[in-house]
């Protein structure tokens, strides 16, 4: 990691909000103190997305090594090589599918040079990706992949969702909601656990991460009254993570653990279930929320939203979260 | 219901907060401007709370009939004739079980006879009643139970959490999580939203009420990806419900239904689990939530909180959710 560098900000899919979100982030790079960042897509094309926009924003195409020196005068923009040619705004087209895989490609492979110092990821559309081939069940995990091939390794993702308010980890996630019991394995929520405690402490510098776990049932199941999942799975689990170091506690009712007076009490809330983490992150931050990968070699972090494709090219999409995702991925980086 | 008449408050269990709570909202009884009530309990009782806690209050033992010229003058406390003997401050006994038991009992009364407005309920330790021979499954069947005494019919209760920012409806409660699915009906989400509907209507006066309805799954589901009862069960019950003229959206995915701009689009969120519904009302008014039992022949309100066996008798307790649930049940009675 090169904290010199300049970020790599992928491309995401050329149909969604991402590029004009990154048009809107180059703008406003000095009132919001954004470190400087380089767009992995195909120049022309973010040229026309500028025009379309009525943006006067310079862009220039470049190379990674030169983007850092090219951000004060212009947008830099890193030529994939994969022309975006037939998504529209709105109309995205797995035509366009090799231009938003080759990006992240690329954006992962100057990261493992040294030519940026994070990735922040644009939001791709997984249906359009799977009618061209892609293989690989998201985002994160194609992100893990990448890693595995630059710099040997195996490597589990975790995804945490991170404001300024609030630091949440979904320890089941995209799952249908009556498989999480199933799913939430003591040896997932410890091996979850070791790995955000980890990158706590070497990405965001908090020396002894306070990790506070909710419990699965209404009311943490009530000593089992309302569920076993807590005494059975939980508690052990968290009993391990204790004898390994992490300061983990819990499993608390997670209904409770969210105001101001309780959020105080740890640095990341870790819940069993996708809503119970979610819910409360975007209720108080849902503009601002960013999307962080633990567990991989190199910074991630992304926008918390998706690709908007009902309101992509109008020049409506709010920038704050990609905004927020630059700031965050250079400040942990 | 007798529109004139003070509310009847609850003791709830002699041994937790709800007594000193009871006589804090008698002191705020001005600043916050709250309708007449009466506390059904033991007055000698009430008056040693006062004198341990310091608080110069006057207790004044009366009727429910005379309890509204009373208010102005002395906090009136109609004797239930159970007389509170063994339970200390955070130490609760179940010899004081009837006080509680019968407390509720005449609160339901009263409101029957058309000597209160309504019913508004301190916390109890159902571990505590049970252990004195209690035999229903909580405080809110018990009230259903006593609502078809007195009025005849039955009546199944529904709960509201209710807020300034937000109201939620749990559609499942307290039951373990991997029950939910099952237990999550057409039938249950139906006569829920039609409960809902008419309370809103007759109670908060709100003539169409919005009622937005969550998913159960991620996403809610995304098209049958992350699990099926959005399109097996949810939906079809918010079509029933739309048959019969109630004003029912979704499902939604229930992360994106809480900041503020998505709240402005409905008067409640019916939420499948508990935790979807508990946490977001508890993250933004956590000291004031109020508890509001629908689907009952009369209004009964109850502070968002315990019995605090933990706190009680230190005069820490804060009284804001009971003297919400007070001001909300003598706006909607």
């Amino acid at each position: 990691m090169n904290a010199a560098a300049p970020i790599a900000l992928t491309q995401g899919d050329p149909s969604g909000i991402g590029p004009e979100l990154a048009l809107m982030a180059y703008v406003l790079r000095e009132s919001r103190d954004l470190p400087p960042f380089f767009l992995l897509s195909h120049p022309a094309f973010i040229a026309r997305v500028a025009a379309t926009l009525a943006l006067e924003i310079q862009i220039e195409s470049t190379t990674a090594a030169q983007a850092r020196d090219v951000f004060s005068r212009a947008l830099p923009v890193v030529d994939t090589g994969r022309h975006v040619v037939a998504g529209a705004p709105g109309r995205p087209d797995s035509q366009d599918a090799q231009s938003t895989i080759s990006s992240i490609e690329q954006a992962v492979e100057c990261v493992a040079k040294g030519e940026a110092r994070a990735v922040v990821t644009n939001p791709i559309a997984k249906s359009v990706l799977y009618e061209a081939g892609f293989k690989h069940p998201g985002h994160t995990e194609f992100l893990a992949e990448l890693a595995h091939r630059h710099y040997g390794g195996d490597y589990r993702a975790v995804m945490m969702l991170w404001s300024d308010e609030l630091a949440v980890v979904p320890i089941t996630i995209h799952i249908p909601l009556a498989d999480a019991s199933k799913n939430l394995t003591r040896e997932l929520i410890v091996a979850t656990g070791e790995i955000v405690a980890h990158d706590l402490r070497a990405r965001f510098h908090i020396s002894k991460p306070r990790l506070a776990f909710a419990g699965f049932n209404p009311h943490a199941g009530e000593e089992g009254a309302l569920g076993r999942e807590e005494i059975d799975v939980i508690a052990p689990a968290i009993a391990e993570l204790r004898a390994r170091g992490v300061n983990a506690s819990g499993p608390f009712p997670a209904d409770t653990m969210f105001h101001e007076s309780a959020r105080a009490k740890y640095d990341v809330a870790l819940c069993p279930t996708h809503d119970q983490a979610l819910i409360p992150i975007k209720t108080l931050a849902f503009e601002r929320g960013v999307n962080v990968t633990l567990g991989l070699p190199f910074v991630r972090t992304s926008p918390d939203h998706g690709t908007a494709f009902d309101i992509a090219g109008k020049g409506i999409a709010d920038p704050t979260s990609l905004i927020e995702a630059i700031k965050l991925a250079g400040r942990i980086s």
